[in-house]
């Protein structure tokens, strides 16, 4: 009998997929990356699912896959020969939300956004908002401590997690956390296995912290600018005057004349730049026009403050067909450096010095007010991979991005796309502890391997 | 040559201290707990002097105790026999303060009011202010991620650290984190090491996030109650309005009255418990008066927003007397358990029956809206440990704040104090996986053995 006829007999019907057309299609991302040949995909209903799994990994040493909605962007979720990959979108119940505690505990395949809704009806809101979050799933931000647009005012998926039910790679369980806002019993593996991708254990559950909702619709103005460093100015006198966005987000004019050959947004010659911010506390209406007048005092070419939820709408609207106007352009490298702010517009510089240079497409927004950037490198459609040129573009970039003091990566994670630039960062004795810390709860080696660290 | 004397030899002069009774005055924290007979302190002035400590304790395996200004209150730098004390006091250098990016980068001797005084000279604050604050180092508070009364709303000491320069063991230098807003390459190293009560490494710098000052003095009232439950219903009431309080403390009867008896403040014989709260916000003021609307509505006998800074000093300064007025009473065991905020009331009733089951006075303070509660457990003065009575008391809260769904410590950690109660918490499993991770950082048990897992 074969390893994975055994995995089949020791899960209920239908959990084990073995169609190699299927398996494909659980073996990718949202990234260029060829997965190779896995054995099957598990489609976990339960934790027994998971601990049955991982323990007939352990015995047989097949490496394991975990996966959400293969939302990522940096490989961490693309399975290899021989893996079994274990997905957890099935797994969605959402067990408990305490409006009196301000906490819920889900499963791992709940979609962020539905979350965040029923919160709502409770007057609360999950604040962790990667731009996919209406497709992507908790288990999956949470394996890659995923960031967003609000993160500017409430922090990122590690900052709303309490709490973590975990399997071990020998099928023990691990309960990490707390249901406490505060609670500093023994060392954080809560915030360990945040951003682990998977190499560590896999989610079963999560307590996650909610918060009030604002109790009006966010204010919001959007502001042109005629060049780069005049928003880069802006962004940094808004932070400066205290205003505290709720979302901060620059376009360069690279991505607005993509979004503009799409849907005629009539872009202006001059402008280089745009930027669009929100306020959501209670004094919004005012804070947006403070941040208009700062807009002006920086050289904005225009600036207008919405008036309606629907003109609101169309400004994130923009925002939002960001990345799909570029994939009309050319096969998609993205990429995610993170700056101090103070340094945003001499990174914008250094991308667009890079792309000069090398003679690549390079369209870059950033979620300004965290000076995390993703500028996004196009190459020719029906490419396996970026050409030479756009990886020595990349390099270039990342290059800078440390050298500014900033890091590889502020929200997709490093997975297997940034695995080549990561000693860089990291250097060799983080790499050592962080090599020793995955074999305490790995030791064999199968959970994920070859992502993350 | 006695070990102690290669180490005097291959540090600068005056380093290290012999003196018995000096020693003994840095072997002690804030706790009753008596220490050992330690060899000498290092009083350690560069990173260089911790490494060549470390070296030094690697090669004759000898235990290290980390320590700041030693106002710890669970006897995490409580030296034992034959270790040596490295005490991180003499680091005082504020290396960095970003304006701009919003970040500082300061040595762990930095007393944790002085830098949120540097910050604000900026318009910008440190925002953890454990009640230590003004005595209290950046490096112990990171070691116990310190809470404190801000933390309602800014979150704790972790939340606040970016990155961190730490000497291992072995006297390798660690670099984790980053100076940027967000970050995700390799796992959450910064995290781990904050909390750990220098099990893992000896931090000698940190790069912290420093944030806008309000504009204004915050608002403040207080509220007093007939019954804690109304106070508890009040506490729950003004969080589920989202008045998003910057410090909400609760006082019981028993610290009232310890401190009425010390000072006089004319407490009405039918008040049970007060309420102090804060808010930072621009509409700081509205805020202050909606919670004390609420307070009403939760049958207070009596509120009251501050109309000055004097009284507003006057109300703050009564949550701050309420410690001493304790030791006046007797010698304190200050526990620290924390539980989800619905069950705050029931807590402190439990707390209630404890003490009288067992004839012990205990006191209780709470940062109400963490649902952080400080009972302090009274014995006689002179004792060397707390009596049968009181740690049949103490097991009795914590028991019940575990079975509440909380945990035995909020903000001071576990160091000595807690060993005895942390397998109940943490299981078997973590209690495995931390041991791992503690021999991944130090394999030879040097580094203050006995505490935090």
């Amino acid at each position: 009998m074969r390893p994975i006829d055994a995995l089949v007999n020791s899960l209920p019907d239908a959990r084990v997929l073995t169609d190699p057309d299927v398996i494909d299609s659980y073996a990718r991302d949202r990234t260029f990356l060829e997965p190779g040949k896995p054995l099957g995909v598990v489609l976990a209903a339960s934790r027994d699912d998971v601990v049955t799994t991982l323990r007939w990994a352990s015995e047989h040493r097949v490496p394991v896959v975990p996966r959400g909605a293969g939302t990522g962007l940096a490989g961490a979720s693309v399975a290899g020969d021989g893996a079994v990959i274990l997905s957890l979108h099935k797994m969605t119940a959402i067990r408990e939300l305490s409006p009196a505690d301000e906490i819920a505990v889900v499963e791992p395949g709940v979609i962020t956004a539905d979350l965040d809704r029923a919160a709502r009806e409770h007057g609360l809101m999950y604040a962790p908002d990667p731009s996919s979050y209406e497709i992507s799933t908790i288990g999956g931000n949470l394996a890659t401590n995923a960031g967003g647009l609000r993160c500017v005012k409430y922090g990122v998926t590690r900052d709303s997690a309490l709490g973590l039910e975990v399997v071990l790679a020998d099928g023990r369980i691990l309960n990490t956390g707390r249901r406490t806002m505060k609670g500093v019993t023994g060392y954080d593996l809560t915030g360990l296995f945040v951003g682990s991708e998977g190499t560590l254990g896999v989610i079963t559950a999560a307590t996650v912290r909610l918060r009030r909702a604002p109790a009006a619709p966010p204010a919001t103005f959007a502001a042109e600018f005629g060049s780069l460093r005049d928003a880069g100015a802006a962004v940094s006198a808004i932070m400066a005057a205290g205003c505290q966005p709720s979302l901060m987000e620059l376009l360069d004019r690279a991505s607005l004349e993509a979004i503009d050959d799409w849907r005629n947004i009539g872009l202006e010659a001059t402008t280089q730049a745009m930027l669009i911010g929100q306020s959501d506390a209670t004094d919004g209406q005012a804070t947006a026009e403070r941040m208009e007048r700062i807009c002006m005092e920086n050289g904005a070419s225009f600036v207008a403050v919405s008036s309606s939820p629907q003109e609101t709408e169309e400004l994130i609207g923009l925002r939002r067909m960001a990345y799909q106007a570029k994939e009309r352009l050319g096969a998609c490298l993205v990429e995610d450096v993170c700056v101090p702010r103070s340094v945003l517009p001499d990174m914008i510089t250094a991308i667009e010095a890079a792309a000069a240079r090398h003679g690549v497409k390079i369209c870059t927004v950033a979620h300004a007010g965290d000076g995390n950037l993703h500028p996004v490198f196009i190459f020719e459609h029906g490419m396996v991979e970026p050409p030479p040129e756009v990886w020595a573009a990349a390099d270039e970039v990342f290059t800078h991005a440390l050298e500014l003091g900033g890091t590889l990566t502020g929200e997709h994670g490093v997975g297997l796309l940034k695995q080549r630039w990561l000693a860089m960062e990291s250097g060799p004795v983080a790499a050592e502890v962080q090599r020793g810390i995955k074999a305490v709860f790995d030791p064999l080696g199968i959970l994920n391997p070859g992502k993350a660290i």
